[in-house]
């Protein structure tokens, strides 16, 4: 069997984790694999290499960020676009047996698209989409490789800027922006470093809960002498659906653009006492260097199982992740690939109710290794 | 012998490491230590307490970024103000024969202060000053514990980011601005991110060398189609000394306000190409997670020295590193603290000629435990 692999969106920490899973699974079984670059747009101009590199190499690159291969955010175009005619010609040419694409929500829908269009042309092809987000917002899956990696990097990173913070006799107001356009996993994780740092108290603004100034104020007020962190998703919004901020800012395209959410609760909060603001940016997307085990692991898990699913004959799934829910464990399994592509899957409010206690439940064994600090 | 050691300044991912390495060495010579709250500040006011922490409790504060201690910025005024009656009542009560203070410019100014004072005063207290800073700028040692730790996480993040950035096949510019404000030091340190990533090349901007918007965007102009680093200290300045930005903002006090130097420079580099921004930082200096080994151990071995130095009678110093120069080899060694106190050490041009090959030497036995990534 010659498998084709490519990967798409935003990278995170172990979107190449996943890429090696698959090969080492189709060298296991005999088959050959081969790399599409920036995914599906440079399919479609036959960017395919096959994929030769040695134990270590593959080593180096499972702990390496970005995607190997490269990336696109290209969507393909709706049925009975000549780009089809165009793809299935390198697939043929390329004599490809299955293809795997590794990505969110949005490249989900590309898998979609080439299961049916595929199906269409009566050509054979087995296609199964791969799990790949830090936005953690896919649905049907318990949760997605690269969400727990980067939880962990900002829960590190955002305990060693408290206690930095907490130095002085005066404390700062931590303020710490996430990603997070439409959905507030990652800004949700922080609620994580209260069990970090002694004391802390964690104050989270998602999507999922639109707000406004006065009520940030008022909350802040309440918590404003101990340690506090006051965390904010990107797509933080208010009562009418706006971006909390004051003046929007649009982009070339005449959207209002993201970023700038911290910024303004941080003026917002000097009102009331010193803040400190850290926005990682796309560092938290891509710290390798901070890896859960348990993330990178399971995102080898599922791309080898995709391997595996082809090597079985199965077509047009995505591979999902189930939870055992007593002691942790995690397995693959297929959930057809409709169901998932374009979908979006916000934190559930029962996760946020009393004081989160759900949510901490749902991530503490995702996020591995964090550290043991010990303040005054 | 009753010791008193307290923190100052901005913490480091180290500083608690020097503290716990008075601690340990004065236990071992059978001294009692005690610590100041929020150093001298904190002292002035009695705050003093006994260092009891377990040996468990030690490795974990070792471990644990900020100032466990509480820090300040306070600066002692001339001779003759009556702090100093204050001050010398609170060594009298706590009957302390030593004072140790762990800082940088500003701090050793103090520490001069109070060795100076007890001089006049015949108080028999011995006082000696322990470097601390990220921004590596104290004189007369060849470093200063908290910059190499510093230095290897911005390399780690900032590779981590541009490798991240390069997914797409029109990879962007990345941007990322350093703390650094007289000096260059961090900035210039991420030349070494040039090794961790294949094909990089570092555009650096720092306050040893003025410029200017035009020749920023000449310099990318030239690197601008391969993976492309541009890296600014907060404290970079045009011909005139000016902060680099269009529009200079002003603190409550009226002076220019840092920050906003990368933002300046990612919306000029727009008219280029995509441009992406981190500014990491507070993290930067409390990123205990990812401490270089080497950072970590000197660390230890000043504020040990420190007390070996007051247990053999030596006042007035300020205990700095040697390295020798062959294979890498740190030793701490006395210098009399009136040649530290308040002057700032730039980073030198012989060390940034030839390419910053000088810089390189220089940097890279002292950050340990760089990651292997492999890009295509």
């Amino acid at each position: 069997m010659r498998i084709l692999v490519a990967q798409s969106g935003g990278p995170t920490a172990v979107i190449n984790a996943s890429l090696v899973g698959a090969v080492k699974r189709a060298r296991e079984l005999g088959h050959e694999i081969f790399g599409g670059i920036y995914g599906i747009e440079g399919v479609l101009k036959d960017k395919v290499i096959p994929l030769l590199q040695s134990e270590l190499e593959l080593e180096k690159i499972s702990h390496t960020p970005g995607a190997f291969l490269g990336s696109c955010r290209f969507v393909l175009p709706e049925f009975g676009a000549e780009e089809y005619d165009v793809l299935f010609k390198v697939f043929e040419a390329r004599k490809i047996d299955a293809f795997l694409y590794i990505g969110g929500n949005d490249s989900m829908d590309s898998v979609a698209k080439i299961y049916l269009e595929a199906q269409r042309r009566h050509f054979p092809m087995l296609v199964i989409g791969i799990p790949k987000t830090i936005d953690n917002d896919l649905v049907e899956t318990d949760h997605c490789p690269g969400f727990a990696s980067a939880a962990k990097f900002l829960n590190i990173v955002a305990s060693e800027f408290v206690i930095d913070s907490i130095a002085y006799s005066k404390p700062s107001i931590s303020v710490v922006e996430t990603m997070g356009r439409d959905t507030g996993w990652l800004a949700a994780s922080l609620k994580l470093s209260e069990r970090l740092v002694k004391g802390l108290k964690t104050l989270i603004y998602l999507p999922e809960k639109p707000t406004s100034d006065e009520e940030i104020l008022s909350d802040v007020q309440i918590f404003k002498d101990g340690p506090l962190l006051v965390v904010v998703s990107e797509g933080t919004v208010d009562e009418k659906g706006n971006y909390l901020k004051s003046t929007p800012v649009l982009d070339s395209f005449g959207h209002p653009k993201l970023g700038g959410v911290g910024e303004h609760v941080a003026s917002l909060l000097e009102k009331i006492g010193k803040v400190k603001l850290v926005n990682p940016g796309f560092v938290q997307r891509a710290a390798s260097h901070i890896v859960s085990s348990v993330d990178f692991q399971e995102a080898q898990m599922v791309a080898s199982f995709a391997v595996d699913s082809v090597d079985d004959g199965k077509s047009g799934f995505f591979v999902a992740i189930d939870r055992e829910k007593k002691d942790y464990l995690s397995t693959a399994k297929l959930v057809p690939i409709s169901k998932v592509a374009n979908k979006v899957k916000k934190v559930p409010q029962e996760l946020l109710d009393n004081d989160m206690r759900g949510f901490v439940e749902y991530l503490e064994p995702l996020v591995d290794g964090l550290p043991d600090f010990l303040v005054r």
